[in-house]
């Protein structure tokens, strides 16, 4: 259940996404819920009939439904709208917002700003935040509770740092970046040369850029470049706990899922797929619109458009029928012994 | 080797795990530790045999074995015991507990507490550890230096917060909680619409429950609901590096192993075995006492008490008749080819 | 684009290179850049054909170039040498080093430090950064802002933590360790035994060891032996999001590359190359120079020098004719039920 910061009256709600109101429009609504843990100030939503029993048994005070179901939902409190789930998650992105705009900007006394760093007039600065020289951080970012920045680096506005994110030197967030907890973002790549015995480190002086837009999930690291830039474009939503090697450069609007790993020097097209766990070797180029599947090992090129799935990665039509097969691949094995006794015995 | 936070007489401890005692009571045991780093105030134990030539070389103060190895082991001081190894982790665990009894509960000055905010009487909070407005923090719950805890959070009765652990919004825990280093608790569940070419974020409202006596490892991360809650049964344990979609529920007494990730929405059974790196894909449903093998990937719905392994997974019998079998595919396509290549020549 | 933290004439970095020198020696060099980014102040290197027409569009102010290059690069600043990359790379962490070496050491007065823990002179504090008791910490060792030191461990000289690190109580680093952001040691390691339908927990009373010239990836984890020591061998390198369970022993001057998973008391030799995401099974021994390819399952021991690749990891010879064979399967499997239709029509 999610408390909304103020109450709203039935018909407010109903204004804000312009849907056919039905039944009592002074009905105060204070909370999103699911179903099940509704209570009569909850506004809670229904859109496929799987549901329907759940939402008709719920104790909430509004329900946003489709056309097909206003009949069926008794007295309730309904807004008819075609997509019921689209326009509530609208809804609340707006209310959430609306908070935001609320909070009050202001630098922690326990924070740590170094020479040079400038922050524009409303930015909010957590406790224990320690950031270095040269930065400049645009307005209405918040950075985080005991996040850590390094020097020059540069944020955009509107930029939001969960706690305990870490930003290494020269980083560069552009606007409306959002990290969660625990991101690292310009660790150094992983490079070393054996010479006589020894791994010997390659300096990396590169550094990462994150274009606008970019979410990246808790936990998540981002290695800088060892020369010139790792590169995340636009839009591109990146799950928890996923790796990108130094000097990949991925496009825009694509979407990483949980615990995907990237190898050094990777390009990645504009709205690309790449499923939970996906590994991608090094140097390689993933075309626009690919889409790959969970745990997929890539380890060659893949062509824009295309659909990809396995171990190692092949062409996900390929790819059925080759596990279709090997279901039947101890019985083919027994055929194939029993066909090889029987060969050998005619010698 | 670990240092006890007292000194015992190989008596005393004879009498707290009430076994025979063989040697010189008053002998001084300060530490528990691997027979080839024990010294003579060590407590080591023996329970089999390819381990008997280390203990019998080790400069043990005291040695709890089995009756088959009390005659061997010379003059030592010896308690015997059934289960050694059961018995002396029953035995650190206890002496751990009594040195953690005697802590000394207090709220570090460098700490930052939100409003409304409650603590019990005795609540051990750390150094530059940020908690958020409107929580209630049990008795004897310990939180380590710079863990960050948002707003109205409630945490039960003896957690055990190791240093910066992140814990969101709304978030509960229930009592006996451990979450090691870096876990982050109810982070955005990663949900996008792409809308005429941007990837609209859909707001992530639900929150975390973590029931009691769940353990978690180091930098794992447990995304918060869409809507509702992402839930971890009763004496759960999860490891390092595990990632737990958005309303995902997952059964009591479960065992997660380390690199795990399981996508959104996904319910897990009790007793349910995932071993390290097993991807599980969203909606499912793994059944009670269901076991996973290392790094498969589940795509379809598990039998409770199945054995599964693979990749896709499959019951354990079927998969390695497949492996089996795979070994021989070169050879296999081999004699294909050249059956071919003879039934070509007949055209 | 790396910045210098001082200027260098084109012929001082002739000197420190000793190559052979072609241009104007009094040329101001400040920058270390990519080709593309490169400004007049700007060294770059060029080692390959391929990046030729890159080098020659560049506005960089020095190229280091090998033999082949140097006529057709025009009037440019060159330095002529062998090897371009490795002495470019020895070059900057050089300079690197020797800005390391004028930085001022300094305890951050919002650090605490428990008792009877001893700093050696030349020691940088980062602010907020907190350490047990009983801590010894080597010269000119960097403790990154926000690192949590628990009690009784041991830090050598020239170590490097980066911010938000957490070592747990007992942990020992040798000599110029590097950690990156987010790393967490000596977590409990990953132990229960089913007990009337509880976990109960194994206590992990051993610690970790980290020989000198290892460095360690951001957000990797690396749990506490349960007895012993967990040990990761001089010089050995490990990736971001690195598993490595309780007991592992891990020799010298291996690398592990991102996400890889070891479970508990397995032993790693030296020179082993584990590429990204592989697995390995517990209580394993991996010979020396072993290499193991990207998202490989290790069930069992590898020989010492062997290549394997594979879920199952396999020898790479062996999984190459398999993976090589089953992209025919789907042909082989029709051709065995039709072969087994007709079989069947003669019956």
């Amino acid at each position: 259940m999610k408390r909304f910061p103020k109450d709203y009256t039935a018909g407010e709600i109903s204004a804000l996404i312009q849907g056919e109101f039905i039944g009592d429009p002074s009905h105060l609504i204070d909370n999103f819920a699911d179903p099940s843990e509704a209570n009569s100030s909850s506004l809670i939503f229904l859109e496929q009939e799987k549901f329907f029993s759940k939402a008709m048994a719920s104790k909430a005070g509004l329900i946003i439904c489709t056309q097909e179901f206003a009949s069926r939902l008794g007295n309730s409190n309904l807004i008819i709208q075609e997509k019921p789930y689209f326009v509530i998650m609208m809804l609340i992105s707006h209310i959430l917002s609306e908070a935001r705009s609320k909070l009050k900007y202001d630098v922690s006394p326990s924070s740590k700003l170094g020479d040079n760093t400038c922050l524009a007039p409303d930015v909010l600065v957590g406790n224990n935040v320690v950031i270095g020289a040269n930065c400049q951080i645009g307005s209405h970012t918040i950075i985080g509770a005991n996040c850590v920045i390094g020097d020059n680096c540069i944020l955009g506005q509107d930029c939001y740092l969960y706690p305990n994110v870490n930003i290494y030197d020269d980083s560069v967030l552009e606007d409306r970046v959002i990290l969660h907890a625990g991101v690292v973002i310009g660790s150094d790549g992983f490079g070393y040369l054996l010479q006589e015995g020894t791994q010997i480190k390659i300096p990396q002086v590169g550094n990462v850029i994150i274009h606008a837009d970019v979410e990246i999930g808790s936990n998540t690291t981002i290695d800088r470049a060892t020369i010139g830039s790792t590169i995340i474009g636009e839009g591109t939503k990146i799950d928890n706990l996923v790796q990108i090697g130094h000097n990949c450069i991925i496009g825009k609007h694509s979407i990483l899922c949980s615990q995907v790993g990237l190898a050094g020097s990777t390009t990645i097209g504009d709205y690309v797929y790449l499923a939970g766990q996906v590994g991608v070797a090094g140097h390689l180029s993933i075309g626009d619109k690919a889409m790959v599947g969970a745990q997929s090992g890539v380890s060659h090129d893949l062509d824009p458009g295309g659909r990809y799935f396995g171990y190692p990665a092949r062409d996900v039509k390929l790819m059925k029928r080759i596990l279709a097969a090997e279901k039947n691949l101890p019985e083919m094995y027994k055929a194939y012994t029993k066909s090889k006794g029987d060969g050998h015995s005619h010698d």
